[in-house]
């Protein structure tokens, strides 16, 4: 059974990937129009024990079609289980054949949506980038500093999360991977000490105030994918030279750019697509000084990229 | 990766499943409104190369939930692989975890199909059935035998296809396997003859004119799963004594009692959930001398209970 794989063999096929070229290539052809992507599949279970997302699409011309399985049991943890799992099944697009299974347990997910992160501020960052901050203290707080680090090797990072314990110990863990990084006492400090701050809490109000943000910083914010959850106060994008979202269409019901929307803060017209920056269709940052915001959601074309890219690595 | 099985793993513990208790417990609980069964998801491919459809569902208080991936692809014969193609992931409902992947290459839906098909007739057939007649000489042609000559030992099966050397040598493997069949020149001689008559065709055209069929006949109809397709006059449907279907819901939209229902020839009200007449909710035959019809499109609840079914065998 080849075509079955475990994370096992995953984690090290995923080694020899450039995810951000991946991510860059799923982005511009999603904002050239190249991706179908049909509405998500979604099949709650009793008592909100449970949700279960079906993601699926492709790119047209492509090898391949993904669909994606995703789910987040709240009462896993209390049974020593992860309260995520993910599967990608990727078939081809010529004949319907199954060409993988990847049994990722969702870190595939957690892999693209870091990955985008790094090649949003990599795209939208000032020209010098010392300090970079991140705003929670989990897995993707981990996975946004790695990804970060390959793209500003010379950068220091800053981590805030609302357990000043939890904080420490992933700036330790970052340190020991040589990563150097320490946390901040306070958002606010965080803020105006660094050019980047990228976003991943499941905050449901605002943590980063516009006044904190200083000029010549990029936001990346990855945690709000659903209309209630915010981490940006809504000024910030107001304020912003320049706002980007991963996708449009989702991102006028989902995260900060709905958020903002739904304020008055900003119009649909000011927002552009990372993809179509990435491309050269829409402009990105004009300046040293300005404040750029970029809202990622999370788009099916990531799954896919990352799908095809693992599957070309494990054959 | 004992959680993975392939069809040559599937067939042999497929063997010790009763699949028509498990259809009947699977469509009582359906028309007991105890499924949750979300829209098809579906995914298609450019230039009509091929479709996708995505099933899935849980019964509330179960222990799985299914997600079925089918795929129909016109072109592979001329590749020399088959049209269709489908796995089941069968995940628990109170922690999400995968419990396990069939790759059944779609057989498991074609034998739940016909299990269904055999259950429709046992449940609804007159007392003395001497002669079966089957539709169609194809795979659901040969499993709708199957099954039924494990529901009536002692009938007899005549088969009918538009290609007499095709319907020949169905009856031929059939009566090889210990099943006595013969083929039929024309629908009308069969219809004539046999007390059971299933329909299996892509046909999209009535085949089966109402008054070649006699009194206390029942009519089992699984051929019909979209609004276009149609095997069954409609009359037949008016004429009959009592008309039973899988899915309300479902066949306002497809298969024969939509067709039924557009032309007028029926109304709503006269038709029955196959479920509700298994749990003694509805009538079913009333005497030995009716006519009467089932018209089965499929139900996601059969992929749950033959995938639970399966997933118990291999256990």
């Amino acid at each position: 059974m080849s075509r079955v794989a475990t994370w096992s063999e995953i984690e090290p096929a995923l080694a020899g990937v450039d995810l951000l070229e991946e991510m860059s290539l799923g982005f511009q052809a999603y904002s050239a129009g190249d991706c179908v992507v049909p509405p998500v599949g979604e099949l709650l279970l009793e008592e909100s024990r449970g949700e279960v997302h079906i993601k699926y699409g492709y790119v047209r011309g492509g090898e391949h079609y993904v669909i994606k399985i995703a789910s987040g049991f709240p009462g896993n943890p209390a049974l020593g289980l992860p309260v995520g799992d993910g599967l990608m099944l990727l078939f081809r697009q010529d004949t319907g054949a199954l060409a993988r299974v990847l049994f990722d347990e969702g870190h595939l997910t957690d892999e693209r949506t870091a990955a985008a992160g790094a090649l949003a501020s990599r795209t939208m960052a000032p020209p010098t980038v010392e300090r970079i901050g991140i705003l929670g203290a989990g897995v993707q707080a981990r996975l946004q500093a790695k990804h970060h680090a390959g793209v500003f090797p010379d950068a220091e990072f800053m981590v805030w999360g609302r357990d000043a314990e939890k904080s420490a110990a992933c700036a330790a863990e970052l340190s020991g991977a040589g990563i150097p990084a320490r946390s901040a006492e306070d958002v606010e400090r965080l803020s105006r000490e660094c050019q980047v701050i990228v976003t991943t809490t499941a905050a449901k109000e605002s943590l980063l105030a516009s006044d904190w943000v200083q000029p010549g910083t990029h936001v990346t914010a990855v945690g709000s994918d659903t209309p209630e959850k915010q981490e940006v106060e809504v000024t910030l994008l107001a304020r912003a030279d320049k706002v980007a979202c991963d996708s449009l269409e989702q991102c006028r019901l989902r995260g900060e750019v709905s958020q903002a929307l739904r304020a008055g803060a900003i119009s649909e017209e000011e927002v552009v697509e990372l993809g179509a920056i990435l491309s050269g269709d829409a402009a990105g940052r004009g300046s040293s000084e300005e404040v750029t915001v970029c809202d990622l959601t999370g788009v099916a074309v990531q799954d896919l990229r990352i799908a095809e890219a693992v599957n070309a690595a494990l054959a």
